[in-house]
């Protein structure tokens, strides 16, 4: 067996072994596959793909190529979520701390953004002092003693995934089915969780464009996860547009709070409650979907969720004080509007240009190691289905970068779609998969 | 531009413009493009192709990767003959002084054997002290004095090649039509030659097997070579069994010995001559085929051809005795005879697994940097067509690697085909293109 033979079989489309798969990650690891030899891998694998058996043991080598969280010792269900991501997804922020105020242990290693999406760690940081950085040991601390902690991936954890991922990231091998199964499944399956609810994005601002393909990643996830013995539940939810009215990294922390004080926007805390309510009967915390749901809108509602929010800004160095009085909240230097020029109706974003333009305003990256500004971003003042008058305000802009504003206006417009004709806004759950 | 959105383009099965490959072939070269980068686009083009234009543009990148041989003030033709590699391929090594001793001056740029297949440089260097390194200026030099040299790529020559050549040998993205296109024209072309004659294998011993790629290779050389000014004639021969009865890099020098006598193996001479043949025509100092035949043959015969190839193994220093004497050269240790188990015809080999057979005697390499043992290969006593009788001897092996038969022997018997009833020998020639 040589590195050499592994790439041929499966340029030429054939089956590899468990076996194979498990050397040559490891020989990799070891340094005796080479960069290169990955990389015209991963580029044969994103043309062949890969059947459930090969991604299960990809997603297995990747597994043991690192430490896994041993939470077994912590008394409470081990339960995360994790999103494949889109524009505006500020899920994360909420949930976690809601549903660790609910009596579930979240241990979320979560990631940053790139190209048009959002990252949980980038909007993390926007907090003042607030860490995402630490060690195996103080994170498993930390959930003990509050039920929740939103940490990066550290070293020790799945190292073959983080080496190809950053290889993926530049050479155009990230979209393919078995190789972000195994990057997604693993992760998880190394934070030591009993379940795991997957919420996968479809439409224009998703990861994948392609329903059909997510459906696929959705399925090749959830029998990963089942074939590692944890519950798995997922949701297939709409990406035709931004979550929530605000995309940008404070913008979303801003919206996160607003919601945890059950003042946020229908759509964010729709999905919320429902993920939440997964969590808490995959748990079996709860028995009836109904009481879950009550349980999730209470906890939003009487302040315990946002207390929880308060417990794990504390814990991991952040501010409080920007949290309890978010408008202290500096603004960017330039704010700008984009008005209607007629009347209708909003009938559709392209999502993903608006992820990109949040990017060239400053709040998102489009290489891996490129810095984002906390306070730059966009703010919807209309969604899919509001009637639209002339003059009306469609949405601002908050950036630090001067005389961006005329090139970014005409994307803007570009990326909205206004019609004379009314139009119903899209279901935001669009399916439920579950073993 | 990016490197990573011309991988992306490639991947997605784009046209990329001939900016863009020049881009990414310089940036690559001025490590902008990482090894990993480069890999990654390797295989996309495995996958995708390059249509003519794109081919042609790479072939161009590469050319302007380094220096070019300038023989503008050598005022005799200078045509050069390439193959795309065999077993027992040792046309280069009478045809270049052939050619040159009727002429023309033969710029040859050689290769080492890789896999099943051959190099002439390994052959050449059979011939004790002789060398193959060289700089451009005594390249150019031996060509002024003798109208032949024959050397390996200078670090000068193509260097975007050699780089890239060494990263697809490792991650099994050589068979590609576009960049075997580009790799060996690029090389010819840098050699100052006004013509081309290309001798492209069909068969079972043929680096493409199949005979449709194998034309459209052809094909896309000749056009490449005409779109940079070239005249370029391009013959397809069989490669379904050896040329000659000889594998093996002393081996092939004496066979060649043999020819340059004018008592070669009949298929091995009938190639030399009609190649030489192309060459003479091409660079218009003959004007008819059969005149041109024969002035070859009489070459071949009177010994003029002999005494040129004395000349560049003295000018490469060779020891022209070993030339003079091919018998005194010492024998490799172990020598063994396949004999047949029972009557009938050979009605065919699997040359490819012959070409293994060598290299497990120690003739050739599976990796770039391995050695090969001068003396070892392969001796046929029959051919294709021949008539067998139980007992005789099919082939003969020599190898310095003991105990090795008992492995080789049964191999070698599955690769040889005896029916009951007799075959017609193969046709050597099988097309002929043309501009």
């Amino acid at each position: 067996m040589t590195p050499y033979e592994i790439i041929a079989k499966k340029r030429d489309g054939h089956t590899l072994t468990s076996n194979e798969i498990h050397y040559f990650i490891r020989e990799f690891l070891k340094g005796r596959v080479k960069d290169y030899q990955m990389t015209a891998f991963l580029m044969a694998v994103f043309f062949r793909g890969m059947n459930f058996q090969e991604t299960l043991s990809l997603t297995e080598a990747y597994l043991h190529s690192g430490k896994r969280l041993d939470l077994s010792d912590i008394p409470i269900p081990k339960i995360d979520k994790h999103s494949t991501g889109g524009v505006g997804d500020k899920v994360s922020l909420v949930l976690a701390p809601l549903a660790a105020s609910l009596g579930l242990a979240v241990p979320m290693i979560s990631g940053r953004g790139l190209g048009h999406t959002g990252g949980t760690l980038d909007k993390l940081e926007s907090i003042p002092g607030f860490k995402v950085n630490g060690s195996l040991t103080s994170f498993k601390k930390q959930i003990r003693s509050i039920g929740v902690a939103m940490f990066g991936q550290t070293k020790e954890l799945v190292p073959a995934d983080r080496k190809i991922y950053s290889l993926r990231d530049v050479t155009a091998t990230v979209n393919s089915i078995p190789l972000i199964t195994a990057s997604i499944m693993s992760k998880k399956l190394a934070e030591g969780i009993d379940g795991l609810v997957l919420d996968v994005k479809v439409g224009n601002g998703a990861v994948l464009p392609d329903q059909k393909q997510t459906e696929t990643l959705a399925s090749n996830m959830m029998k990963v996860g089942q074939a590692f013995g944890k519950k798995v539940v997922v949701y297939l939810t709409s990406m035709e547009q931004p979550l929530g009215l605000k995309i940008g990294n404070w913008l979303e922390v801003q919206e996160s709070i607003e919601c945890l004080q059950g003042r946020g926007p229908d759509d964010l805390e729709e999905l919320v409650v429902e993920l939440t309510t997964e969590m808490l009967l995959l748990a079996g915390l709860v028995e009836k979907k109904n009481t879950a749901r009550c349980n999730c809108r209470e906890a939003l509602q009487n302040g315990i969720a946002f207390e929880k929010m308060l417990q794990l800004v504390r814990a991991q160095g952040g501010n409080v004080q920007v949290i309890l009085h978010p408008d202290n909240y500096p603004l960017a230097r330039y704010y700008k509007e984009l008005k209607a020029n007629c009347n209708g109706y909003l009938t559709g974003f392209d999502t993903h240009e608006l992820g990109l333009i949040s990017v060239a305003l400053g709040a998102g990256r489009l290489q891996a190691k490129e810095q984002v500004d906390p306070q730059a971003g966009i703010i919807l003042h209309k969604k899919i289905g509001d009637p639209v008058k002339a003059g009306d305000t469609l949405l601002g802009i908050q950036t630090n970068r001067a005389n961006i504003w005329n090139s970014i206006q005409q994307r803007l417009r570009a990326a909205i779609k206004i019609s004379d004709k009314p139009i119903q806004p899209p279901r935001l759950i669009l399916k439920r998969l579950a073993s």
